[in-house]
């Protein structure tokens, strides 16, 4: 079989170098554009340490015209770039996987509101696919993935259980997450310099995280309460989620709800307790631990994921894997973890 | 004015350096017995740098019968070792501050269900005095002081405002609190080592930390959900909490809380929102920095300490202090903070 | 072609697990016995997020007699217990790969005064190869591989163009050397406990540590002094060696040395300043990143490599893989490093 | 006695700060002045949390003039602003405490190398006096101050016992230290960014450190090899040196040399073996520790400091008290050190 040419635009942000490293050793791909300004002209051997038949960065503004060569594209752009690459791209048969939020919500109101501009291709939204399979996307065949953020993936995955099987209060959704500092991405601002993030940790944009409308988007519109903050570690989201047990409703369905869910899932791993939820166990891998307890009508959901793999580039290969109708876990069954 | 005799028994502990650290340097006091097995013999000058008058640690052995030349006693000592010292020491008419769990819950079943044992005092817990002076401990003249744990004090600073005003609905309060390692002691154990703690992040005995009965007790009883995570830092600990509004009530009140709460107050510095609030701009201080922001009918409050300091040892000199009818930041203000 | 039946004994430390991930994906074996008391009857999925046939640990006790069914055992066990399990093992036909010190050291002397007991099997140290494949190790058909040491691995590397060029003054060499906590293996003592680590750095052994003989060794015999020390991080040993050029030597011949040395290694990337040299590049990866710089008569060569990788587990799946007449990236080429 | 006002420029940066902290509570000096632009308008309540008379920071542009009114004045800034504003104050009465490499090198041939400029005031380098107390610098009534660089400090006490007593061959020094993050300043760039050097260690500039040559002139110009590495901690530098004892001397004078030099030293500690030296037992404080080790004709010494502290703003404060005829550790004695 022909390998796919694809390629990844953004290639040296941390989202864009994970994509490199997961389809330089995809089997069934083949890459063909990396484009970088940062990195234009050096080898993705040199920087990544692997040989893709020797493919060198590209400009960031040959990038359009090179990926039309291609099949697939990420983009692993600011949403203003992606905004502007992925409607040519489209036009040019070229399938687009978006890393960013650029086609992630539906509400035009809520994108304008939080990306402090109007949607200028609205009328892309509804194709757009919003790619977390374990929650039912419908990606055979997608043209447009919107690649899930970091924190909405980790939450989703967590209260989808509880809210889709209405067990819990609506509006008692609460969402307490914190993530390593590469989902802040690639950048030299002193409060993400060494000195100011080691030894510290803290929350940011209390109650006004411009996460929360994705999250809640996922949820199927729950209300919920949305708080982030910064660790001092490289990767990692970890959720912890609360939420009231509908008065009335048996806690032992809570259990249950979340085997029937994820019980047949390659990449979710119900684990027997909260406490045996941890970032080092996923990171590097694109799976989800993650583990439920219930008591005197509360129930907690811890969920751990790699920001930069099931968060990002290691997700956006399992769209990539059924958009194609490839086997959902091509090119990342050799993700080992790396622990310690 | 002659210096108090005071000696600190588990000295070696990492509340025990820290307080001895902060007693070398009290202007009021003069450290006569610092008892530890592990450094038995060697000088505090070694361990500490601190001079101590050439002051040697002494055995635990020999520290009930040394302390009774103490005007007062830190006990830096699992409970198990508080429960057997402080009955003697306080019939030999020396003070006891205690740093452990041993005197702190009124209600001796939970003392029993948590600490797995009957308590063999019982007739001394109407008169330890648990010592949060934020929250109006009577300490003038106390005897036995049950110092606070360290999740306890970042609750309950954060919540009581909103808990003594009847601002928020019972039942819905929730503290996420993360702590450094050394909340958990000078332990050698793999859960402790580096190789696992480092670039990880988890939530431990969910739904069930012995902390939790500590903690309602602080806020009157209140019902809460406490989960507890353990942080890739040394110091400190990260309250979030929540809790729901009650109905009607205006949210202006809960700023105002707040303000009236700890306006004057020496050690907790109200700060203009939760994002300000940091573990770094606590480490190494006695200072409890905290911040609340409301919406949707939602409070969050951002507690942050240092565990070895407000949740611990600093928090026993401030008790001290009291007790005392010294000047409430004798030796503390001298704690600059260590950030860088 | 049939998979090669291989097994782990001692899985579940830390070169033990990486073994493990490496194997579990390697084309050519099949996992068929990972042994560990730790972890005895949990799967190998449980553990390492690897499929692996279902395979389970098997207890220690039973790890002799399941290796015979092996063509090749690895040994990620202390010195003692290699000592014990590989006679019966190589009597039984089973091919080992040792990853301790057992043996390592060909003088017995040596080998009396570091390990403190007389070799039990001097015999089979002249059958043991030292598996450091750049150096010129004969690993074609080997049925004993003694695989280097983290330390002598680096340091190795660093200094053999060096020394087998003459280039430099005998008695000069230096080798400043710091690792990552892994290198001390998974325990749980005070000293390698996060509170004590963290923010810290120290040398230790200074001028009497274990290993370096086998450094000497490995540049045929040569006196040098070794300096270890513990880092802050996880993964990871980098090497600054230095050297006096050896009079009227041409400075140039250094850089040419390392460029004749390793122009077509597999493994061994050779870099233009040894400021390009960091951890982070060679962390997660089978590589030995190395560069050269020379002025005044002082040559500094840089070297670092993942002491778990190259320095334990992959350097044991390279000579694997040499023993075999396999290609010698097999089972390593899918190692994609994890920085950031 | 009336308190002497003092100012701090450049009181942002993370040893301007340091410095702060340490003048907010010295017994004889009243801060008048702390200018910064960054923070300028704010209180040091809000930004150090010691109170400082209500002090806030003054912008740069009227540092200059404020500074008029005080005795003597701090400059945390970059050489290029001490070169401005050092004149000045001096020309107008104003004791100057330079803590950048301004005035520290005697040799403007070397200044002009490695500061890239012609040195604009060459006469007032005979007065500076380079402030390292422990190397006998005459400090009282020094008018204009050149505080020492953080590896010039930990290099020249390791290496000036050895220097001193020509103990060891003339050419064969080597310093290879290691810093913490705060040694590059308050920055924002990339490279100093959390997810760059997290879990990362590299040696930089590598045989053309601007560093060198200020060393090199502490140990009265001797030549030496000095290598800086970038740790991943925040405070501390460990210095690691090497040296060839002279042929035919006793070994036993090298550690002799050391105590007769250090044991009356308020701030070196002499350890007895270099595993002891760590950065955690000086962090926060103004302390030198340090050990020597002698075999086979090698010496190593292992020098730790706190970078921000007896590497930048704690040895100012020393020298401040040196020129000013006080007890040399007057403010430095609260510095409680910040282990665990």
């Amino acid at each position: 079989m022909q390998p796919l040419p694809i390629g990844v635009i953004g290639a040296s942000g941390y989202a864009g170098v994970e994509a490199t490293r997961i389809l330089a050793l995809h089997p069934r791909v083949e890459l063909r554009l990396a484009a970088s300004d940062r990195w234009q002209g050096e080898s993705l051997l040199q920087r990544t340490g692997l040989a893709c038949g020797g493919l060198r960065y590209a400009p960031q503004d040959r990038a359009e015209s090179l990926a039309r060569e291609c099949s697939v594209v990420f983009l692993a752009t600011p949403a203003e770039v992606s905004l502007k690459l992925a409607p040519p791209l489209l036009a040019a048969g070229v399938r687009v996987i978006d890393l960013s939020g650029a086609f992630r919500l539906r509400d035009t109101a809520a994108f304008r509101k939080h990306y402090g501009l109007e949607h200028p291709n609205p009328e892309l939204l509804p194709e757009a696919v919003y790619g977390l399979p374990e929650l039912g996307a419908r990606l055979a065949g997608a043209r447009l993935v919107a690649n899930p953020g970091c924190y909405a993936t980790a939450a989703a995955l967590a209260l989808w259980p509880l809210v889709a099987g209405d067990l819990v209060e609506p509006g008692s959704l609460i969402v307490n997450a914190a993530s390593g500092t590469t989902g802040a991405g690639r950048k030299g601002t002193e409060d993400l310099s060494f000195s100011e993030v080691d030894e510290d940790f803290r929350a940011y944009r209390v109650l006004r995280h411009q996460h929360t409308p994705e999250i809640s988007q996922t949820l199927g519109g729950a209300a919920l309460t949305f708080t982030a903050h910064l660790l001092p570690l490289k990767r990692g989201i970890l959720a912890t989620c609360y939420a009231r047990l509908r008065k009335g409703q048996d806690p032992a369905a809570v259990g249950a709800a979340f085997t029937h869910k994820y019980a047949g899932s390659t990449f979710v791993r119900l684990l027997g307790s909260p406490d045996e939820v941890s970032l080092r166990a996923v990171a590097g891998t694109n799976r989800c631990d993650l583990a439920v307890a219930c008591a005197d009508g509360v129930v907690v959901v811890v969920a751990a994921i790699d920001n930069l793999v099931k968060g990002a580039a290691g997700q956006a290969v399992q769209n990539l894997n059924l958009a194609m109708g490839w086997p959902e876990s091509a090119g990342l069954d050799t993700l080992r973890g790396i622990h310690p």
